[in-house]
């Protein structure tokens, strides 16, 4: 994860993100557009909160370097002042604008004026929304494999899976990202066979969302936590995934297999299909 | 958080993000887009896994519905099926396209063309890095609150501060994003007056990055967890701040103060300062 970059072969290129804040708007959209050019391959470099002159010297002295390396640097910027712009378009390095044309267009189609100063996406902004996030943060943490069934009445969301079906990353990025109180709860042999939903969730049937993955999968991880145990094996996973299907099918509760997911992908599902999402805001 | 919007002031303008995959670059660069005219208000709606046909025409029903409510929609896409890209054209929302001018800018720059599936950027991608981030997380729900001092040292990151100066948040940012390993260590009275550090972290010394805030809004915080408690009151924040930015200066370690700055600018701040940010992958 260092920054320096080791000397590399020709064929690598350095891949530059410079923002004027935190750099996470031009590390998305343009590790999104390098990651349809399977072929080629880049070194990773954000810089973020160059909004001034000597931010950008700096900045441009580095792709500079990047180039000397035979790294034919490319930059993704979302910078919106022009001056600083202008020092990066001097830089050696192949600059790609993901802002200021959006913005350009976006004056015309709203009739106003841009704001003058840096992005302010993912400043402070609104108070609450912070604590909102931390507020879902703690809750994750607090109901993460349902340590406590206590205030899963508060929940927005209740993931349902047996253990190491990846419910935890996926809740924590709910809350993180979107300020959701989800919940987990995992499925134990305890729960089966039971004639209803766990007592637990059982009154909140209509929020809850199943996760599975594949036995393989499943045995695979629970291998790496406890080696040859009867928890991690095959024969074990493959009935918890069982009974967890036949729960949520009877119960009509939607369910996903994350086996081939990322967090983001199952939290984009989750969001879609409990109707969750409004936006970032 | 619900994605049916109420009938809205015609002031309101309605702002869609579409994608053929999560999403996620859509939203970012679109909302940090937005936030460049605030005196513009509007409802947001992400529109995910819109990658054929059907899809896209039940995306623009969604986006003509707007319309006809008077919210004139502006519609942010990322997809890059050009079949599906025609049938956004057609809705009655302006389409800005995130994707297809930048991308083929870079055809021309890498001199090859780019893959023809949809965004697999968010996708499951590097199962490696899928586990990285796993674990990542359970390592941070782990030493949340520095409950155990076990494997602190296999922490990339340790987050020193005074209980609720954010650093849960920020470390579960930092996990989920980055795949860091990143631990909390909470200064209480018991690490004052000391001469050294404190032993569980003193041989981590480097690795250690502080975080402060103002008294008043850590009092407001704490508050809200034990209201008119001494651990809340202004006076007992102010004492643990300044033994911790003292704390902080004597050994070096570099700190920030969280009080103004979002989840996102804290965590850019400490991969920044700690250079550990090379990039997403």
């Amino acid at each position: 994860m260092r920054t320096e970059q080791p000397t590399l072969a020709p064929t690598m290129r350095a891949a530059f993100f410079v923002s004027d804040s935190t750099g996470i708007s031009a590390e998305t959209l343009g590790s999104a557009l390098l990651a349809n050019f399977p072929g080629v391959g880049f070194t990773h470099r954000t810089i973020p909160f160059v909004d001034d002159v000597t931010a950008a010297h700096a900045a441009v002295a580095e792709i500079d370097r990047a180039y000397a390396d035979g790294r034919h640097p490319l930059v993704f910027t979302t910078v919106k002042r022009a001056a600083v712009r202008e020092i990066l378009a001097g830089s050696r390095g192949a600059v790609i604008d993901l802002l200021a044309g959006h913005l350009a267009e976006l004056e015309g189609r709203l009739q106003q004026p841009a704001n003058e100063d840096p992005g302010q996406y993912h400043g402070m902004g609104d108070v609450e929304r912070y604590h909102a996030r931390m507020r879902a943060v703690e809750y994750a943490i607090e109901h993460d494999d349902g340590q406590t069934a206590r205030a899963l009445d508060a929940a927005q969301l209740i993931l349902v899976a047996p253990s190491r079906c990846g419910k935890t990353p996926t809740s924590m990025y709910l809350a993180l990202q979107y300020g959701l109180l989800v919940a987990n709860y995992p499925l134990t042999d305890d729960d089966f066979p039971a004639e209803g939903l766990p007592r637990a969730i059982a009154p909140f049937a209509e929020r809850c969302f199943g996760i599975t993955t594949t036995p393989a999968r499943l045995s695979q991880v629970r291998t790496q936590r406890r080696p040859s145990s009867h928890y991690a094996s095959l024969a074990q996973c493959t009935l918890e995934l069982r009974r967890a299907e036949d729960l949520f099918w009877r119960f009509r509760i939607p369910f996903v297999n994350s086996s081939t997911k990322s967090v983001e992908e199952m939290s984009a599902v989750i969001l879609q299909t409990m109707r969750l999402r409004g936006g970032q805001e």
